[in-house]
């Protein structure tokens, strides 16, 4: 039966694999079991974030040495620009081990890569689709038969560039937007909208190219979606579950910010999973606490429960660095630390303003 | 007995002073009472940021025209800069009503303005002894004769501006820095070691040129000073306590956090004034915290809890802007808005890469 | 018979008017004869800018001080935030005087303001027709019949904020966009073609809802427009041309930049004045050039000349504050300072990237 | 006898050497014979500009893959951060190739990587030594013997990281600061004071640790220094000169701009090597410059010939952003297009708020 493994290392700059590589020769990661990294590195997180690329390069090069081309190939790698406030630059390493025992079910992992998407189904309905059958076919690897046994899916998706739009008008086809920024707003949130359907949160009819990044109503509880000028055309799946099937110290649960500092619902997923606290976590549950997934968004209101912000109209900071910051401060004094995947740009995902949030935590003795 | 009444108003724009007038116009603020307004306006709290003079041009204005030029000029205006995250821009005014009833010690306010203090001085020994008295004046203009009875002193510091470096140098006079933007860091920090000395918690010997701005282990758990190059040279000086000699419904406390993220200790403080909460205070609660103001920094360290942070190496967004909106976030989780007055540039206030935070409640029945 | 002044003036900060004032003091600007204000301030130049404000504020005062409140009211205050890279804040004071000697025709100043406009007008055909009509007025006002004798039209323009987008749809209005940073761009470019309609540049039936802010092959060689969240709904029209009905000193001319470095008929303009250079402009012809106006653009290709540029990726630094920064110093390299009226967002304004340019000259002798 | 040849090659991206890698396989450039890489990269060139190592990485990779890892090593990969404006960014393969032909003397290019550098010696004295013995090691590279025909010394040089202050201290080694940002400009100030030594503009007992960064009347007309986290330990310099050991089309000579729109000097540069134009070079004339290597620089003194600018008070635009997209505009104008390698950050290059400027020219028929 396998087993779960999530393996929190810290990054001193985007390239830097080395706390990686040092686990792997230690043992205590066996680089043939890993399913995907995901990363928040430090760059803006908007378009011209290249440190993303260079963390995804590195990784390619450290997995291909120590698991070979092919395997290296498969796994995932999601990297997540923006590590504003004090977000600690970090590595979740995703491992799926044979022969696991312990409680089951377990926390399960699964990918899919889906096959390369036009530039002109970008931010569309045939992206969401597309998306859609990913996550199913990411279930099955995982395992996970029923939906509501999922509690995150980490989607990395392409954005549009200047030479994407050229290549869809040579060809006739018109895309979905010119603009570059807005193309990473419009494919996250297709792909959010995929994730919905796959776990049956939308109806797959509701999802209509006009709905795409304007319908603020429709959203998946349990998506998280990246874009990247890194990646072709193509996404790469993620799902976190439980599953009978696997077993494990590691479960996970997931929560629903309604807004930026909604962090109640994460307090008690925390304590669904035995990590009660008054307050602050203690030093006890912060180091049961393997990892915390969250979604970070300015809204589209320009409010926060009646009083206005400033992270719309500020033309110095993009409103995602704002939003990321602001909401990585809010779990953090939930959490006791700041080394949280925190990633902007949740259209789609979780309600206006607020996000989904996903907790791996270490079961007790 | 006086009577103290903390109004806090929205602002749609850093000159947007309608709320007030409003006040002033229904009776609600008494505008010849007004002893400060503090203010958060949205600009980027840094050298360049204008709204705080735009904000304090219209409060001197509409100050004036309601409550004469004198009392106008008397009021503190302490404007300060940086509404990152969901923080809301608004203002605090403070006002002092004769005639106050209820329990007592309650809230007390005191003033105090400085003389102009020479470029020279600034940053220096002599600028922290000239804000120590300046503070023993204000405990005396609230009524307070303890140090240990004060919980917060907010104190507004000029900068130096190569005008005023080129002013020094023509008498021959040596500044402490010619970095504009360095000079704000020793201003706040010589301030705030002034207030320390004032309360007691800083030996007055011990303050001298070399430890301003270098030697963290000095500080004072109740000094927020901001500055800004609206003020000419002067400083202006606000006092918070509580006193005997006062009366009415609001109370106020303070805490330290140790670092960005430890909010723990203020909701200890929250709950000393009758504010006890599991997680986020709730809707009642809410309603009765009057006011929050608190320091944000990033700490000199580079680290938060053993994890790295990105704040000091960020070229594009200032450590300070980082700094308050991750904080803000923190805060904002814990009291469940965003409407608070957090403040940047912490030296000498609080421990490194911590804070003092103040909090004003209006006590139960 | 009229004659035209402009005043070059510094600015040491957005509500530094004490160069104005002197000059009052001094009798070098007669207050009631100013036509216009028009100034760089150091903002971003970007929806919150509010240097802007800051400085209309000062300068609405100052002149009604001096001038009165009804002659203040009738002043041009066209605002354009944004001095990047050594582009020096400044304001330009128009003046007209009666008993004007010396050549004629001349430099002619005429103004115009327009009704309020609807939220739901702002980007739209509308507004250019309303602009239009003010350009004639501005026209008739500056004793210029001939469009041709035209040589810049300055525009100050409003944006839709939240509130206004409120206003309107309380109304069941719709606007042209929800999106507060287009707006800017809309507003701009509606303008620019009701000054290109006036002109002559551009049919008045071209100019539909579509085309604004897309067919960038329609454009105005001679208009410049700036938007500011400090105006309420109307816009403020500025004519600069010859006119023999005005005698004096000063002679306006214009060029079109085809991009952003195209500096050949900005030169070419100059010694049509008789500012005639081989490479950078002498001191003595520096001193004779009073002023240059010029709008700059990132344009919406990605390119200079063939060449990738980054202004458009770039989400650390808007492309208006690049594209200023850049255009600023192709033309101060012409000039040999850059006290320069650069102003930023040239949709419709001059081809796609590029921009209208004016140049003011004393005669020689 | 040795031929120089410089390549001026498009980057898609940070990481793009795709340009490069088509220019081996087309036989355009012979691997071997590359002596080094300058890289205008997209980043901040700040502390956290990313971009630079990214491209160093897959330059070195390239390289190894191409002419093994020994010739790879030797390379100088000099990357350099920041294409503010519309600078484009490209990269310069300069090569060397043997039984060369045509006019000598002719460019000569000369290469030498310094040892590694003690954390305490950045910014001292001791490392403007150990830079002056590079250079000197390199013009015997280039064959060069006179100091005089040197036209452009770049320098590649390491900064003080948080790990490399902590290092140091470890050891009781005191660094010259703990401030990273600043230890880019005390690198690259101590480095171009070694460059002005070796070519003797600065007598060598004059470097003391006091004036480096602080005494601007020291500097060198040639001398072009970038720092980056990229680099460990040591320096990479590159000297480029005319040499009668070398044959070939290109020449070079240099120019210093005294302020930031000092464009003149280059113009007479490029007439000194047959480029002679009245205003912008013509299509011919652009063709022929084969590269434009120059400094840009905000000045400490706040002003361009008497005009205020506000690039040393921006706190959201960093001030070498500013100068290069502005100094980039003005030799953009006088070129006629802004691929040209602009630098930031000319500490002892050139005079205050100026920079040196290098033009290599092909030789008319």
């Amino acid at each position: 039966m396998p087993s779960a493994a999530v393996h929190r290392l810290p990054a001193g700059a985007p390239d830097d694999v080395s706390a990686v590589e040092r686990a792997f020769a230690e043992g205590v990661i066996d680089p043939r079991g890993v399913v995907a990294v995901l990363g928040k590195t430090e760059g803006n997180g908007c378009v011209n974030d290249f440190t993303r690329a260079f963390a995804a390069a590195e990784f390619r090069r450290l997995l291909a040495r120590h698991a070979g081309e092919t395997a290296a190939g498969a796994v995932c790698l999601v990297m997540s620009g923006g590590t504003e406030g004090a977000l600690a630059p970090h590595w979740l390493v995703l491992e799926r081990r044979e022969g696991g025992r312990g409680p089951s079910p377990a926390l399960a992992l699964g990918r899919a890569h889906t096959p390369a998407l036009p530039p002109e189904d970008l931010g569309r309905r045939r992206q969401a689709v597309m998306v859609a059958e990913g996550v199913r076919a990411a279930m099955d690897d995982a395992g996970i038969d029923n939906p509501s046994d999922v509690h995150f899916v980490q989607v990395k998706v392409p954005l549009l560039t200047a030479a994407r739009v050229a290549a869809a008008g040579a060809r006739g086809a018109e895309v979905a937007t010119q603009d570059t920024l807005k193309s990473m707003g419009l494919s996250r949130g297709a792909a959010a909208l995929g994730v919905a359907v796959a776990l049956g949160e939308v109806g797959a009819e509701a999802v209509t190219d006009e709905v795409i990044g304007r319908d603020t109503s429709l959203w998946s509880a349990r998506a998280s979606t990246s874009a990247g000028v890194e990646l072709e055309g193509h996404e790469m799946i993620v799902v976190m579950g439980m599953s009978g099937r696997w077993a494990g110290p590691l479960a996970i649960d997931h929560a629903v910010m309604a807004d930026q500092v909604d962090v109640e619902p994460v307090r008690a997923a925390l304590a669904r999973l035995g990590l009660d606290a008054r307050g602050q976590l203690d030093a006890d549950q912060r180091r049961r606490l393997v990892a915390l997934l969250a979604k970070a968004d300015p809204g589209t209101g320009g409010s926060l429960r009646g009083r206005r912000h400033t992270m719309l109209d500020d033309s110095d900071i993009p409103a995602t660095r704002h939003a990321r910051a602001f909401v990585g401060g809010a779990l953090a004094g939930l959490v006791g630390h700041a080394e949280l995947f925190v990633s902007g740009g949740a259209e789609h995902q979780g309600p206006d303003g607020g996000g989904p949030v996903a907790v791996i935590v270490e079961r007790g003795a």
